[in-house]
This record gives structure tokens, sequence and C-alpha cells, in this order.
């Protein structure tokens, strides 16, 4: 490879975010287009169209999830997968998804520009329903080509109207073949926004990812006693959302002891009879753990479940805990991370390797392929808001990244995966 | 007086409690019976009817009050007010209110029944709309006769329909005249349940009231940072939920630190954006703060505002607190107080002197005349639910106690008071 550096086409790219930006686009900047939707037909329809212009052999599986292959001299080898989503947040923004499937064509464009000669093909996709807005759950397209959910389960998801999935694949015309599900892959390599603070704070370009931490969810249902807030001696209530304050707070003391790699997350509570003169009488609330190592996850859920039942006996409560989620961490693959280090430094990116604190399609893809994925710097942290943002220098570096290492992938023969 | 001791007709008193239990009965036991709906037409109907059946002089005032006086020597003279509301809860019991009216009547049908002579009138009170369930504010008739609210104000609250209280007081017969508002009162005196466990835990018949707290409704808005739970470490966020926890466990414990007089309740909370995977931006609550002394109480709200400040700052949160309603304390009758304890005491009750958490109608008619309470335990201190319970023998005895104390006032000429 030596000193040689491709560059992408800047302004090529940013026209195509801004194009689709427009398809679905909201008053402050985002997007709002829900899989499956009439906005989401429009997008899928002006990507073909950007896949055909690039000369790619486009390809619809029976998932709706959309492919584009180049041409190689080994036609039939695997090929070197890139890609994300292109739907959105009820309230998204243009980034998230959007600038990996993105990035993925301006590679494919630049290489053609370029006429580099590849050994083997490289593979654009976009996957349907990655963010699960509209019908839950998320990463529905990468998780029914690598098997995790049968196509049954697929197919009978509804939305909160009562269509399914295959209604409205099928109504905008993208319910493509089985035999078009891409089976054998080279290696799956994903750009995405970072979603979180850590790059831009520490003033860094890149981040390459390791893998994606694991986590559980947990639904902790406090039923203590509901009474009136007048009559009522403090001595003699059992006040569920005062003990569930308590739970709240010693459960982040916990991880805080832990390390700092641990997240909890308490994101939903809801309280009854939610009346302000009446003592709570109960409260639910979600807990989301995180840690990129899974023994240590689960230990920690461990703790906090027996912390939790401990401080509901002290505070004569009861307590119902329900585990409703449980995923495993991923461990990227460790050739493509060195590739990726490789190039970075050779493209003078600052960069620092890092876990994935949220799920990508790459999740259920390294089930199937070496996998990795490059995070580039989101202003703020900010993601799934119309705020979400990614500064152009940082666009440009993570597509330099991304078409540096599928250069070298793809034209080496015995590259080393 | 002596040792004469009136008991009141407890078959009868039982049947009238049944016969209003049937109207807008509830499957488990309980009464939804909304002010001003026919359901509460029902029953007002059936009550005037069995004032007339008692011999006494019905009128009805333009806020829908409901007055029955009897014959006196001195028929001008300023009457004994008794009574309380019928209305309830949507999910209401059969005693709060309803316990306080029907136990009058039994008390002036006993008095009937010994034909005894009165010096002043005895007058039955059943307000409107003490619950404030389908027209907010609660305590709106003894407030609209006592001058707290304006007529005007009444008759333009709104249900959650748009139907105002002029137009479905008009519905249903019972707008009455101004002129037919009672002025002039020569004392008031309201039996409730006590909504609280208090009376039941300490094993005691009767509750006598010495006043009502007086309360602060602040409501907080805590605003911190909405983030992905994943991708943002624990150091880098501003969880509003994490921080309204330490809010509410802190508040507390300087409540209970204080007396145990005081109580804090924090009873509604909201949270946005209520997503599993978010860490929680905003959170609003309310807190209820009581004390019988209006100095400690605003001494506490104070305190708890700068503590809630403090762990703002200390958190790097933002907060905005707002007042919504402040009420000072009401002392009862200390003459009335006196007559219903030596009642108590002569009739062989077990009673105590204490103060009502809960705002009644009493506390309005305060501002008119003499008042005070006669409470009766709550099994489980539960109201406002269709559970909510007295012990018919917790009923007797609050029936006779306002019974023999009516009757020594209404008697004797040169009652002190």
């Amino acid at each position: 490879m030596g000193d040689k550096k491709l560059s992408i086409n800047l302004n090529r790219l940013m026209q195509t975010i801004d194009a689709s930006a427009k398809i679905g686009s909201l008053p402050k900047g985002g997007i709002r287009r829900l899989a499956l939707t009439d906005e989401d037909k429009q997008m899928r329809d002006l990507f073909v169209e950007w896949l055909k212009q690039s000369d790619l052999h486009v390809r619809i599986d029976d998932f709706g999830n959309i492919y584009g292959r180049t041409k190689a001299q080994n036609p039939e080898a695997p090929p070197i997968l890139i890609g994300s989503h292109l739907d959105t947040q009820p309230e998204g923004g243009c980034y998230d998804g959007i600038l990996g499937v993105l990035s993925a064509l301006e590679v494919i464009r630049t290489l053609n520009d370029n006429k580099i000669e590849l050994n083997r093909p490289v593979e654009i996709v976009s996957f349907t329903n990655e963010e699960g807005a509209r019908f839950a759950p998320p990463i529905m397209g990468s998780g029914g080509l690598s098997g995790i959910f049968d196509k049954s389960f697929i197919f009978s998801r509804q939305d909160k109207d009562g269509k399914t999935f295959e209604q409205e694949l099928k109504r905008i015309g993208y319910e493509g073949n089985e035999k078009d599900r891409l089976k054998d892959i080279f290696c799956y390599i994903e750009l995405h926004i970072e979603q979180g603070p850590v790059l831009e704070r520490e003033n860094l370009d890149i981040g390459i990812v390791t893998g994606i931490q694991g986590m559980n969810w947990l639904e902790v249902k406090v039923i203590g006693q509901s009474d009136h807030a007048g009559p009522t001696p403090m001595s003699m209530r059992k006040d569920a959302l005062l003990t569930a304050a308590k739970m709240i707070t010693d459960s982040n003391r916990l991880i805080l002891e832990q390390d700092n790699e641990s997240t909890i997350t308490v994101g939903c509570i809801s309280i009854s009879p939610n009346s302000i003169n009446c003592v709570p009488g109960e409260v639910t609330f979600s807990i989301d753990i995180r840690h990129p190592d899974n023994q240590i996850r689960k230990q920690l859920m461990s703790e906090i479940r027996q912390r939790l039942s401990t401080i509901a006996i002290i505070e004569q409560v009861q307590i119902e805990m329900k585990e409703i989620w449980e995923t495993n961490s991923t461990d990227f693959s460790d050739e493509l991370i060195i590739h990726l280090t490789e190039e970075a430094k050779r493209l003078g990116y600052q960069y620092k390797k890092m876990v994935s604190g949220a799920g990508h399609d790459a999740k259920y893809i390294s089930d199937m392929t070496d996998t990795a994925m490059i995070f580039v710097p989101s202003v703020d942290g900010k993601s799934h808001c119309q705020e979400e943002y990614t500064k152009t220098e940082y666009i440009e570096k993570g597509a330099n990244l991304l078409l540096n290492v599928v250069q070298k992938i793809a034209t080496v023969s015995n590259v080393n995966i």
C-alpha cells in the first residue's frame, strides 16, 4: 500500500446526505423516516437509483434489505460488506445509520472514480428497520439475515395501528427474494456516529470499535401502600416512590463503585395513583445495566437484585423483579481492528479504541463474519433527536478511513482477517 | 344533663348508609357518585325525601347545598349546623362525607324520637362537590358559602368534557336561591372518617379534631441532559431522575429529622423521554408538605427549597420550583373541643385529640363560626378507594357522640361556645 492515500469526494458525499435529509424532513432539521413508510420507500427508490448509477448489481432480499455489489476479479468471492441503515427514529437525525450507508456509497464511487481493481467484490447494504421505532424489536433486517429472528416472527410484527411488517413491506414494493439474502460475507465494516460524547470531549477524530456491550433490562415493581397524604403519619407509611428513590440512588452508587466501564440507567418510571396528595402505592421502573464483560455484568446484575431486595425488606414493601431482556457482549474481529488501527495511523487521524454502548446491525452480522465498526464524533453526544450532528471534517475522516481499509482488504488477495 | 345518655338507632342509620351505597354502586362495594351527575341527583332526591319525612324545613342555596332545619323554641336563633357531603371520588367508598351527613340525619331522627325540646334549631347540611373529583377545586359548596370562592368562579368550573358547574347544577334541578344560603350559624360540627390509620392502630373509638394542618404544594422540575443510555459514560451524565431520587430521599430525611407531626409526600412524578435506554433529561415531581404549625411549615418549606437547590448545584442540573398551593392551618373552637371531650368521657369512649391532615368542609365553615370535627377510625386508614370501611361499632359511637353534644348545645340556652 505504501503511502497511497485515497480520498473520498466530500462534496459529493454531503450532497447525498442532503438529498437524504429532504426525505421525511422535520422543521428543526431532523428526519422522520420510520421503517416501511412512504418516506422509507422514497429513500429506498433514490438509493437503488444511486446504486445502479454506480454500476452495482442490486438485490433485495425477503426482509427488504437492499444490497449493491461491485464487479471484481473474483466476482464469486465473498464480498466485503459495508453499510448500515436508512430508517430513523420518529424524531431522528440525519446521520444515525444514514452516514454508514452513504459513506459506503461514497467509498464505492471513489473506488470507481479511481478505477481500483478489486480482488473480491465490495458490497453495500442498507438493512431494514434498524431503529425498531415502528416495528419492535430493533435491528430487525440484520437480525433476520443472521438468523437471530425467524422470518415468521419478523413478518408478523405490528405497528401501533395493527399493520404488519409483511403488509407494509409488500405495500412499498420491497419484498425481495429469500435466495437474495447475502449468506457468505468476507467481512463487515459499519461506519456509524458515536451517539455518545466521548470522542468529542477527548478531541478525537475516530473511534475504532472493539465490540458492543452486553446488557440487561430489568423491570422493578415496588408495591407499598397508597394512603392519603394528609392523615398518614410518616412512621406509618409504605411509600413506594420513596423506596424506589432509595433503590435508584443505591444502585447508582453500587455501579459507580465498580469501575468506569459499567453503566446503569433508570430510564422509565411510572407511579400509582400519581396524585399530589396520595402516598404512592406502586412504582414501576426500568433498569438498564451494561458492561463490556459479560461476567462482570452478570455479577453486577445479581448484586443489584440483592441490594434492591434488601431495601424492600428494610422499607417493608414488596418487590417484583422481571428480567425483560438480556444480550451478551459482542467482540469484534481483532484482525479488522488491527487493519483499522493501521490505516487510522497512516492517515494521521486521532483515534481511540472503544466499546459501543448501543446496539447496531454490526452486532448481529458479527455472528456471520468478521466485523468491526468505525465511530465518528457526535456533537454533544446527541442522537435520536433532531439536534443530532456530526461535523463535516469528521464525516470526511470517517469515510476516508472506511475507504482506505476497504481498498486494502479488497485489493490484496491474501489479506489476513 | 347528668347521666342521661341518648342513643341513636344503629339499625336505622345502617339502613340509610346501605340505601346511599346503592346509588352509584361499584362492583367492589364502593361508590362512584361524582358531583352533579345523575347519581348525585338521585342521592339528593332521596336525601330531601328523608329530610321532609323528619319534618325538617328544606332549603337549597344557589350552590346546590341542601339544608334541613328543625323546629325550636327560638326558631330564629342561629342553628347548630351538622353534616358533611354526599358526593364521592370516582372510585370512592361508602363513608367519606356520607357518614357525616347520614349520622347528622340520624341525630335529628333520634332527637325527634325522643321529643327533645330544642332551645335553638339544629340544621343538617349536605355541601355540594366536596371531593372536587369532577369539578376542581375541592370543598366547593362550603367554600362558596363561606366566601372563599366567588359564585362566578364556581359556576364557570368545567369538568373534563367541558360541561360547567352551572350547567350541570341546573340540569339536575338543584340550583336553589342565593337568599337560602345559611349565613348565621351558631356552630358547626362535622363527623367524618379519619382517612388515616392512627385511631385504628392506637385502638381508639374517637378522634376529637383540634384543627386542620396547613400545607404547601411545590412543583419541582429538574432539567438534566437526555443521552443514549449505552454510549454515555456515567461520569458524563446529567441524569434528571437520579438527581430527583436524591432530592426525594434527602427531603424525606429532613422531614423525619424535624418532628413526628411534619409530613412530606411526593405523590406525582413524570419523566422525559421515559425510554428504557435513555438517560432521563427532565423530571417533574410534586411535594406536599404539612404541619399543624404554620411557622414550622413555612420554615420546613424554605429548608427544603434550599436543600433541593444545593443538590441541583452539586449534580450540575437546573432546577425550577413553583409553589402551586399554600393553605394555612385551621384551629377549631376550643369550647367545642371541650364539649366533645366531656361528652366522649361521659359516654366512656376511648378518644384522642388529633389534627386533621386532610381538608374538609369544616375548614371553610370555621371562617364563619365555631367549628369542630369528630373522627371515627378507618380500617387500614383507607379512603378514596372502594375498600374504605369503618366498623359499625365506631359508626355507632361517633354518631352517639355527635347526638349527645348536639343535644347538650341545643337544649341549654346559655351554653358557652
